[in-house]
């Protein structure tokens, strides 16, 4: 028998040499063991990443295994049918009813009898990778806070009469070598019932692999975790199964404090307005939060109660009020958090009326601008993992801004205003069903097209038949750049009277223009006060970053991502012909979504993340733009479009960009000059 | 200038032995620290016992300490004028109130000018000796679970925005080296507010070391705990002040679960018989522990928002029932509790309204009829620290016992019945005034005389005036051994009918005697079914001990402690005339009181105890007396006064016994004698 060397043999107790070799797949580790060693129980030795739930009973079909015979030659063994012990009733039950897969065993049903190489499929393994759809986003392992464990305990009797919860313990201990820490209250009051409808066979929810969540009686294999990220103007949730990483379920609602205020500051005025107001948010947020895990359980068809670990993410204010905080002090300066460490408690201690087990990880935040939202952002894009040079965005009333790499890491919080959301633009509306959200103006006639959400064809498709309601923020962003490109916009951000000869769309409007997009109920304009409100916006994102970039010491940044729902839907290269962030490799300029609550999900689904985050956040500099002189300097600058001193070299790579045309005071204003003409 | 050597000078950071020497008393610790030194810093370097809360601002008067003049001489250096620094400010003040005592020094103020002898008094040290009233009873370490730290924390400003959670931790780890852990969402909801209220000073309330519980605005020194006995018929209550160890408050009340069942069995048979009953018994009696934390809070004039530590003994059913965990199973073979380990949760968990920091420990049961009150009277009464042979016994309706010393402890629960509390005894009632407790009978005349609860005199006192209600259980351990001594009783516990003859208190009750204490409204008899229950409650508690005592390879104790109301009224040398306890030298005898609720306090003064019990408790060997062949044979032997097979020599010292005399069945009994003589 011709064979490779066994390295990892030692590991077998009492095994030889020339004992069965197994070699276990993708992880190649191998070992000889005796005949008649349980296969499971050899993949533990060997520390093969190989689940179980049932803990060898052949009943949760987790430890399913491909033998992989066509391999043998492979790793040099010999292959024979009598390697295995045949089915057994549990495997061919398992098989009847579909849970074992054909062409694959139950390792824990399976005796070695001879050499055997061992695939252990993904879905085996406890620690899956949990694959992202985008492209540049890293896998997350699995490794989630809560695990279930199938025990059998000890029934009391005379001889033998310890308490339920010491019995739970020793089975624990004895079945799954856990040395089991503590129960709560809810936990022992349930304790003797449970058993006995199990007949002390129970299923035990365990988190970190010490704390006692619940019991169910027999086998259960259902357990799930809710990822919320609590925005100002939108809450969503996903519901994902903690044993496979899968989002079963998603959903959205508006966040009800709305009704006391459109954006952050507007809540805070409530509060002090309104005495105990904070309180009426608290419980608003809180009521959203249990209506999505129903409405998330509903869908996915799952018990609400087996929703174990709740996570959330959430800007500073959103953050508090969760947690029942008055964010009073964080509307003035100098906004102190009156915490920024991460926060765990029971789902029922924010009123989360899941299972009295579940737990609540609230994510760490940054500084008293740069929440728990950011820290989420943080965490779905690993900045500090990466070699590139990463500038992140998330943009909202405020733009929280991350800078760095794997060496340093930098955050800012600058005040952009709403602006971007189409607050403070006169034809502005949120991105919803209606908005104008895409804008192209042919730089000959001056015409423009546009797209309205909800709608795939342009303005000027003979099918199109919408009727544009306003224009959000992304809109406004590809209007105010085609307008610079087709020359209608100097660089100065003051519209060209000077073209209202060429096109009628140009009005006079008191000593300004406006640009007329589409003409109906409503009219969709875009004013010089529009504009200007897009310059302060844009000028505080801009400034912010090349604070950041100052501090870190850089002239550019080789990576760009843009977070949160205003990321998603711009066009990043108008993003950066406007000048709202550093020019940039444009194929290294991305979206990243909803990276806070993605932030969220992570920390749900594996827990190194959450401490990998916490040291993370403690080590990023906080840098507050409102002290730094530099700050008011960059964002003079960064009004211009693009702007006035950074060069763009990818930029014009992308598209072709318009003379520079200053509307300095040195040159004549078109009013003026139409004045002159006139008088 | 003559000095003893200082071998501790080492520890004074930078000092060498010229410079000025001080020395601690009682202690003895001493250093030679640098001129200007503070005198509380170099006490702490020496790590001498000596308090503070304020932290050394002069503010909490804990730190003062007498300048041991004239005893310098004896520590063999020089006492100068110029060795202290003047009264400060906060001296001059704090002297002026009369919370510095005259000739004493605040230590955190003075520096130190030369050579010093230092008495620290009792009170301003932390770990203070709780001395107990009875002399056995070993002196309590005060070293409570909770303690007063007063900070100043940095306020927040632009440039040092830290959260306030994290600048309170700083303050904590600058001021007292403290890595305070975690804070709760209700401190969190409070923090800035109190922060702001405080100036940012402020008192923690830290546990443990580490764990935030409340913070209060300035300097703040109250600090309380509530220990609680609660017993099924009744719940007694001591607040205790942490910083003193005292007992500021006491009161008790009946146990409202009363109305549900007098005895343990009759509560868990309404359980089964009305289901959610546990639920209204947790409700009532967690409601009576709010009223007499309110209760006692009054009658101290504290804020009942400053008691932060509860403590809780009782038997497994209220164990279970304050808890709110069905008691159902602990009615029935095997008795198995649902944990028998220490329980500690928030207040509000078991809906106790105090502070929501406030935590609550539940003391360990050893075995499912050996509760956490047993535990209690084994923290109480320290057998494990002991030499002695030490027999504890703790009787209500089961017996509790415990035996053993500091090699080995063994416990087990006897089912004495509720005679010993006067149920199912004809003219018995429980230990209440009117309630005959003390009865003598002379030999001769063999006529009685007896006192009630609340009347000192005894009834053939000219004075006596009371109406005696019926006959608690120590009265009837006493008739029943004036009985036997006077020859009215046989050993075998029988009425000698032949003493008819004698006295008309003998009256004859279809075939058996009865002996008349009392006549008039109610008559106070004992009858023979009376001494029957007593002997099976009496006869049950001796097997246990025996049964003990068999296991521990012994014949002979060294001490008995009898605790509980029963123990503290019943006169020993009856309990033992009777054998209700083995034999035993009288002066080692003697009863603990409420032993479960003093070790309930101990418990909250010492938190060292309570990781010392939790050892002990899980070491103690139970011993199930229902499945022992044993216990039945000890149980009948048992029945007899004081018994057939144990040597009473201590006894016989004590008190003239009557010759044994033998109602065996090859005797004639009394009425068959006189039916002979009749027919």
């Amino acid at each position: 028998m011709s064979r490779k060397p066994a390295p990892d043999a030692g590991r077998a107790a009492a095994a030889v040499a020339d004992d069965p070799l197994v070699v276990f797949t993708p992880s190649g580790r191998r070992g000889n063991f005796r005949r008649g060693t349980n296969l499971l129980q050899a993949a533990r030795e060997l520390g093969v990443d190989l689940d179980s739930v049932c803990g060898g009973r052949g009943i949760c079909t987790r430890c399913q295994c491909t033998i992989g015979e066509g391999e043998y030659a492979k790793h040099g063994i010999s292959s024979s049918n009598d390697h295995l012990t045949p089915f057994t009733e549990p495997e061919l039950r398992q098989q009847k009813s579909g849970q074992l897969k054909p062409g694959r065993r139950l390792s824990c049903q399976v005796r070695i009898g001879g050499d055997l190489v061992v695939d252990v499929p993904p879905e085996s393994q406890v620690h899956k990778q949990v694959v992202r759809k985008r492209a540049e986003a890293r896998a997350v392992k699995l490794d989630p806070v809560v695990h279930l464990h199938y025990v059998e305990v000890t029934p009391p009797d005379m001889h033998e009469p310890a308490a339920h919860l010491r019995r739970l313990k020793q089975a624990l201990k004895e079945q799954w070598n856990i040395d089991a820490e503590t129960a709560d209250i809810p936990l022992l009051q349930k304790l003797n019932k449970t058993l006995e409808e199990g007949e002390y066979k129970v299923t035990v929810f365990l988190r970190e692999g010490k704390r006692i969540l619940d019991v169910r009686p027999g086998f259960y294999d259902k357990l799930y975790g809710m990822a919320v990220d609590v925005g100002s103007t939108t809450i969503a949730a996903h519901l994902c199964d903690l044993q496979t990483g899968e989002v079963v379920a998603s959903a959205g609602r508006m966040n009800p404090q709305i009704r006391f205020g459109e954006d952050l500051m507007s809540r805070v005025s409530y509060v002090m307005m309104n005495p105990g107001g904070d309180q009426e948010m608290t419980a608003a947020v809180r009521e959203a939060l249990n209506e999505l895990a129903l409405e998330t359980a509903k869908e996915a068809g799952i018990n609400p109660l087996d929703i174990m670990e709740v996570t959330i993410a959430g800007n500073p204010i959103m953050h508090h009020l969760v947690l029942g905080i008055d964010p009073t002090p964080l509307g003035f300066a100098p906004f102190a958090l009156s915490t920024d460490e991460s926060t765990e408690l029971w789902a029922s201690e924010i009123d989360l009326h899941l299972n009295p087990g579940t737990r609540v990880y609230v994510l760490p935040c940054i500084a008293g601008h740069v929440g728990a939202d950011a820290a989420g952002v943080v965490l779905s894009e690993m900045p500090y993992h990466a070699d590139d040079m990463t500038l992140i965005v998330d943009v909202g009333t405020n733009a929280e801004i991350i800078l760095g790499n794997k060496d340093r890491l930098l955050a800012a919080s600058s005040p952009t205003g709403p602006a971007f959301e189409g607050a403070q633009v006169s034809s502005g509306q949120r991105a919803a069903p209606g908005a104008t959200e895409r804008v192209r103006i042919a730089p000959e006639t001056l015409e423009p097209r546009f797209k309205v959400i909800g709608d795939e064809t342009w303005s000027n498709d003979p099918d199109f038949a919408s009727t544009p309601t306003g224009i959000c923020g992304s809109g406004i962003i590809e209007v105010l750049a085609e307008m610079y490109l087709a020359g209608l916009l100097t660089t100065d951000g003051v519209i060209d009277g000077a073209m209202a000869e060429r096109t009628p769309r140009l009005i006079q409007q008191d000593r300004t223009y406006a640009y007329v997009i589409h003409e109906g109920n409503p009219t969709i304009t875009v004013t010089q006060n529009d504009i200007r409100q897009i310059q302060l916006a844009k000028g505080a994102l801009y400034a912010g970053a090349r604070l950041l970039m100052d501090h870190m010491g850089i002239e550019t940044v080789d990576r760009v991502t843009l977070a949160g729902a205003f990321g998603s839907h711009i066009d990043t290269k108008y993003a950066m012909i406007l000048g709202m962030i550093p020019d940039c490799d444009l194929g290294k300029v991305g979206s990243a979504g909803n990276a806070a609550g993605t932030g969220a999900r992570i920390a749900l689904l594996n827990k190194d993340a959450r401490r990998e985050l916490e040291e993370v956040v403690r080590d990023i500099e906080k840098i507050e733009t409102a002290v730094e002189a530099k700050f008011q300097e960059h964002f003079v600058e960064a009004m211009a479009i693009p702007h006035k001193t950074a060069p763009y070299p990818n930029l014009s790579k992308a598209v072709t960009l318009p003379e520079p045309k200053f509307a300095a005071t040195d040159e004549e204003s078109p009013r003026r000059r139409r004045r002159r003409k006139a008088g």
